[in-house]
């Protein structure tokens, strides 16, 4: 089965991004070999507010030959041609994508609704958080308010020369 | 100088307790020495709420030969001989417990609102989070509303066999 990883950096305090939406608080650090880590991903989840602070920068984060799923009731399919547009049933989706043959990974971009949308419904396997060595004080959740109590189990620490580390979890689908 | 630590089991997702209040989502890991981790403590700062709290339980998590410090411009001090209620000045009061003779450590227990404080005025030394491997959606946040941007250098990252990581950091008081 594909896993649903929801790799995201965040604020020592949960923040993922500021009051402002920015993330210019997270560092540039060299050693981070975003490649590797995601060299097995070939699908992209996003929500709708994430994917448009994407589109106001320069260039995507991820590759060119992602399948990206923009997760929207309001978005006109039509103005999107090179993503789908999911406006109903995201967990029915998600679910299905999954269950997809072929082993890719799925990136659950964000943001923080959709991920609590998503871990309610089971279909999170992993989360990857990186902490940057600040306090925001403020700013959009690591996971939006309703996301149900959830027990993680951790797999690995990793610690970088700027002083970010990741914490990597599995979900123990079990106490959803 | 005697160092200021804030000390707490965090959620994840940035939560010290849930949205009731409660710590049942804070697993008793008998690997976690507290003995050894307050070994040079001698002084406690807390808020009025977390120290309400504490007196709801059966015992303070502290040694009998602390000296506790109690923000609050609330309580009457005469209700609790045993402790020194601070009600004014509470950073000034702070920076002459930091810069007191001998060597001992100040535990900053809480709250958050404590802890924005005096992290906005200069009077915190470390942040030692250890995250609990649970999301909470919710609850008593790590930094209260209005705690400055604040850049921390991580120390140390130790992890326990039940899944919980601690990270110390320095605050970098330049960055204040």
């Amino acid at each position: 089965m594909r896993q649903v990883r929801y790799n995201v950096a965040t604020s020592l305090d949960g923040y993922i991004a500021d009051a402002g939406g920015g993330f210019e608080w997270i560092p540039h650090d060299p050693a981070v070999d975003f490649a590797a880590i995601f060299a097995r991903v070939d699908t992209i989840l996003i929500g709708r507010r994430s994917f448009e602070m994407v589109q106001e920068g320069s260039a995507p984060p991820w590759g060119r030959n992602m399948r990206v799923y923009v997760f929207s009731r309001t978005l006109r399919p039509e103005a999107y041609p090179d993503v789908t547009v999911v406006g109903e049933n995201a967990a029915t989706q998600v679910a299905a994508l999954r269950n997809e043959p072929g082993g890719g990974d799925i990136w659950l971009f964000g943001g923080g609704q959709l991920f609590s949308g998503l871990l309610g419904a089971g279909q999170v396997d992993r989360v990857e958080a990186t902490i940057v060595p600040v306090l925001l004080g403020g700013g959009v959740p690591l996971a939006a308010s309703g996301v149900p109590l959830t027990s993680l189990r951790l797999l690995d620490t990793y610690r970088y020369p700027s002083g970010m580390v990741t914490l990597t979890y599995a979900v123990d689908q079990r106490a959803v």
